[in-house]
């Protein structure tokens, strides 16, 4: 069936076509709230209590219950003499049994004799807490549709109930698909993975987000194979125990077309295509009349499916109202959404909505943000993200400056961040964790030695470090800061000195020896992007040589990093790369010495009290980094 | 051993108090990702990637693996043809085995007898994602003390990981106390609960805190009598299975005097009495270096306890830093703190600091709030409290208008929540839910038919209602609505008619007939607060029968709304009240009539378009509402 059939519809189009397809279950749960699983749960109906609270005339006060008509007469002149059998003791909180309708303090009172004294009246009710005072049996103590909270519970237990009916959990089952996907059993009987295959990840991530929303998720115990009918039996044996089921594709593409094939066939299939970046290919039907998803295998797309998807599907299911009601990006969980400005300028596509992964910093009182690589197959973006944003359809460019509103998902201590840009370095990447440890914190975005002081001087950023060669005068960093404005308020920070030279292999089997070696057909490089300090420094040493880039194969071919650089050269990706010892060690590859430079740090005056930085500073010196970077070999200390 | 014993401390002095007592549990634990009970834990130290991802180079298209040498000479004049056995087929994200080195697009391919023809040449790594492009072995992909959330947990089982270092989450055991408290196992084989027993409902409250924050909590199976050598025996034998022992006092006094003398006799008494208002009764002490906290039995007292003590020992012990780096406030776990304006006016007492519960709404952009009741013992404003705030030590008067900053508990959407500030009535307190079903909220605050119309006046909110006799004119209503500035844009909707009459017990024990045997020695009344509609009928009763309200018994005595009058004279605190007679229903009273009077509702025009007004005046209409008010007696519905 593919009567209803919608394609290719944007974003906000989704919530009425969920509303369209999809019904609240009708189901009525219970809740034992002596359990913490009923945390959040939400109630199926107001709860009246069963109980007064308090349930017996309470004493307010330590003393003797009293009738209130025996002390009528009593004054300081004439106090009233009661005796031990016409009172009774009773200690705050305590019962005031009939006939006792009032409370003396044990301040007021004066004992003689086993009888007691009292030097005034007191009224009905003096120093009596009602019976139903704080709630009255009948009273209304839960509304309909409210989560169960701590405060809420105790109230619910206090009021006479162990159990609380409420609202459906929906029950979801995700099924993993992909002839490349290994599961962890897989993995672990097999070893370890093998080239062309992928580690099933997709439900941990969910799995993650259900536990966040408080909805549970199970998952199916095997990948299945790429094998339609495989899939197919499967979907038609579960739909009968659960309210949803979630196909996870491989990340290979092809598979769409099974998922689409496979819902036509048990179902009806109602979506496909959604004007989103990324997420694009999520497939949605309906079979017996539940949801049937098809998400993306890559990470960050079944992400952002699963937020504009499954959180309002499993909220309509729950019954907690329509669709259409629920902000898309409710999904996401943020507790706070913040206003940032750029600091680089993003482009993005026409008519197509885009989720961004975005770090940020405040600098000077103002809130930057930064777009993270946006691959859709890249975990480490998604895990490093402060927060995401959606740009709508109908925006394209952004300049740099301008505003991005960022929905967080991390709790950042604005005041003790600080930024640094420059320089990749793997003594520097290691440095944020002893920052941690002094209670502040360290981000690093890795632009390069120019880009990074530039920055600086811009004012987007608290630090910046590099190591610049002028080929001119042979001196290293000098030359660049000098020019810079307000350069001469930093303070600058000699670090350590770098060994550069080639990355080559083990063996070093093609020979090379300097770099007019590169100029060879049979030799091809990975270079480092422009404005990093190691891509000056080759820039340098082919001028030096008269060796035009030209006639070096792979000079544009781009690592970020040195790490990546060296593991492009260990994966035979490239013969060899300019970078520093330490990732040479670090990918057990030869080092063929060309420079000893000087790596160092600078920071405005005026930041050298911000938390963040102080904190960083201070790491410098911290003996147990140092011996963390004299581990990775090729660094020099000069101080 | 009461050496360091300290007295009467502010809250500011707590923490510094709890670094210098206690120290971060030394042990290391260990979490698997692929157990959601992983989630929030953190990291115990940096986690650095086991795996290249990807860790093989992967194809970023469907198409044919090259040897780029081979295709070095394509072009569109002169294709290079490639036999079968020198390419291989990949998928989005397959191997591309050595001795390929480029992936061709199947877009760029033309096929021809079993051959595949190149037009174009392509370069080494063309089309392939190196090793290591999104994560390179040994790159830190966690920072110690960073929690674990579902995007970082599928990067680890992405990067080799199935368990993670975490710090240890502390072991924590609750020990309820008091003759009077009763578990529910007790109050199940008990039947019922008896006068002078109280349910045992702050483990409840503190484990869904705990649950909250993500940490463990057990309670003791038995609430220990008041008795100091069982209490003692108990501490003894689970001190060595904890981190710490929270031991719960009853709420009756005198206990905590046995908390301070087990503890000086366990370990050692560190302090008694905070200045904080609740919860000063708190009392820390420390055994085996271990935290020995009494907790207030006043589930208020208790909870502002758990937030000031046991949340900061409870992070300081995992090894998340020091607590005088925590805000006495982060224990509510609050998203979000908003400055509101204060509906009436809040003194507080000097040199001690104050908790409050807050109920808020916006009104026309502006945030109000007011304070809720504030006896410890109260559980409703707890479980009905939008949020919290602390007042400082230092703040005494906090006059109507003046700001007041609340940490949110609850979730609030301002724009469709409509305040009511009025007169009390049973019916319209069933009506939030059914303004609830249509997607908007209405918040009842009981002020009174005269607050509710002044309020409304002043601009403090959406809708009013009330019920006022003139008695001079003997007209309702209109007489007070006319004089108020703005009334004249004011939609007036007559809701029904409710009869008022006294509430005597079953039977009429006492014989009243009307009015005039108020003025019996042995009658006593309980009243209802000054500016009630229902306090207006009575003033006018007694004038016409020319009753001074001194000659009347209880006058001065007060109840808020008219179940909880009601409650009173079924108590026998009284014995009668004025009050409708749908109360006399509830609680099974006589009702001798006095009059039937229009109730009616005030919305200013401006807010007929607020969604939680629109939701109120059409859940007026709903046949469902209606049916429930009918059910309650004494109503008479005039449309």
């Amino acid at each position: 069936m593919v009567a209803s059939l919608r394609q290719h519809i944007g974003i906000k189009e989704i919530s009425l076509l969920l509303d369209e397809l999809f019904e609240p279950l009708n189901r009525i749960e219970t809740s034992d709230i002596f359990d913490d699983r009923c945390m959040g749960r939400r109630l199926h109906s107001d709860v009246v209590s069963l109980r007064n609270i308090p349930h017996y005339p309470a004493s307010a006060v330590d003393g003797y219950a009293v009738r209130a008509s025996d002390t009528a007469h009593a004054s300081t002149a004439r106090p009233v003499r009661l005796t031990a059998e016409s009172v009774h003791w009773v200690n705050t909180g305590g019962w005031v049994p009939e006939p006792y309708d009032a409370v003396v303090m044990i301040e007021d009172i004066t004992e003689e004799d086993g009888t007691i004294l009292l030097s005034r009246a007191v009224s009905k009710g003096t120093n009596v807490r009602p019976v139903g005072e704080d709630i009255s049996r009948g009273q209304i103590i839960g509304r309909k549709k409210e989560r169960i909270t701590p405060y809420n519970k105790a109230l619910f237990a206090a009021a006479g109930y162990r159990r609380i009916q409420v609202l459906p959990l929906p029950r979801t089952l995700f099924i993993p698909t992909g002839d490349e996907i290994r599961s962890l059993k897989t993995i672990e009987s097999e070893g370890d993975l093998r080239p062309g295959t992928v580690p099933e990840t997709n439900s941990l991530l969910l799995s993650g987000i259900f536990n966040q929303w408080g909805y549970p998720l199970d998952v199916h115990p095997d990948v299945l194979p790429d094998d339609p009918d495989v899939i197919e039996n499967t979907v038609r044996e579960v739909l009968g125990d659960y309210d949803m089921i979630l196909l996870g594709a491989g990340t290979a593409k092809g598979k769409r077309d099974y998922s689409a094939e496979i819902i036509s066939s048990v179902g009806e299939l109602n979506l496909r295509w959604i004007r989103m970046k990324p997420g694009r290919p999520v497939i949605l039907g309906k079979a017996s009349g539940k949801p049937l998803l098809a998400l993306p295998g890559f990470p960050m797309s079944a992400l952002v499916a699963t937020w504009a998807f499954v959180y309002p599907i499993l909220k309509l299911l729950e019954g907690s109202g329509p669709a259409r009601e629920i902000p898309i990006t409710e999904g996401l969980g943020s507790p706070e959404k913040i206003t940032t400005k750029l600091l680089v300028h993003h482009s993005s596509s026409q008519g197509i909505a885009e989720w961004l992964r975005v770090k940020c910093a405040d600098i000077d009182g103002e809130k930057y943000s930064w777009i993270m690589p946006s691959g859709s197959s890249t975990m480490w973006s998604i895990a490093e993200a402060d927060g995401f944003s959606l740009l709508p359809e109908n925006a394209l460019e952004h300049p740099k400056g301008s505003p991005l509103q960022v929905w967080m998902v991390k709790k950042v201590d604005w005041e003790k961040r600080a930024l640094y840009q420059g320089s990749n370095d793997p003594g520097i990447e290691r440095l944020p964790s002893f920052v941690k440890a002094r209670g502040a914190e360290m981000v690093i975005r890795s632009v390069g030695s120019l880009g990074g002081v530039m920055a600086l001087a811009r004012g987007e950023g608290h630090m910046a470090a590099c190591h610049l060669l002028d080929p001119e005068s042979g001196r290293y960093n000098t030359p660049y800061i000098e020019s810079l404005p307000g350069a001469d308020e930093w303070k600058r920070i000699h670090v350590y000195n770098r060994l550069q030279g080639f990355l080559v292999p083990r063996g070093n089997p093609k020979g090379l020896r300097n770099v007019n070696d590169l100029e060879r057909e049979d030799v091809s490089i990975v270079n480092r992007q422009s404005g990093a300090g190691t891509r000056v420094l080759l820039d340098a040493l082919l001028t030096e040589a008269h060796i035009s880039c030209q006639n070096v194969r792979g000079y544009e071919t781009i690592a970020i990093t040195h790490l990546d650089a060296a593991g492009r050269v260990a994966a035979n990706a490239a013969d060899t790369a300019l970078a520093i010892k330490a990732v040479a060690d670090a990918m057990d590859l030869d080092f063929i010495p060309v420079a000893e430079e000087p790596f160092e740090l600078y920071v405005p005056r005026k930041f050298l009290d911000h938390p963040g930085v102080a904190a960083s500073l201070d790491a410098l010196e911290d003996p147990s980094w140092r011996k963390v970077v004299e581990a990775m070999g090729g660094y020099i200390w000069k101080n």
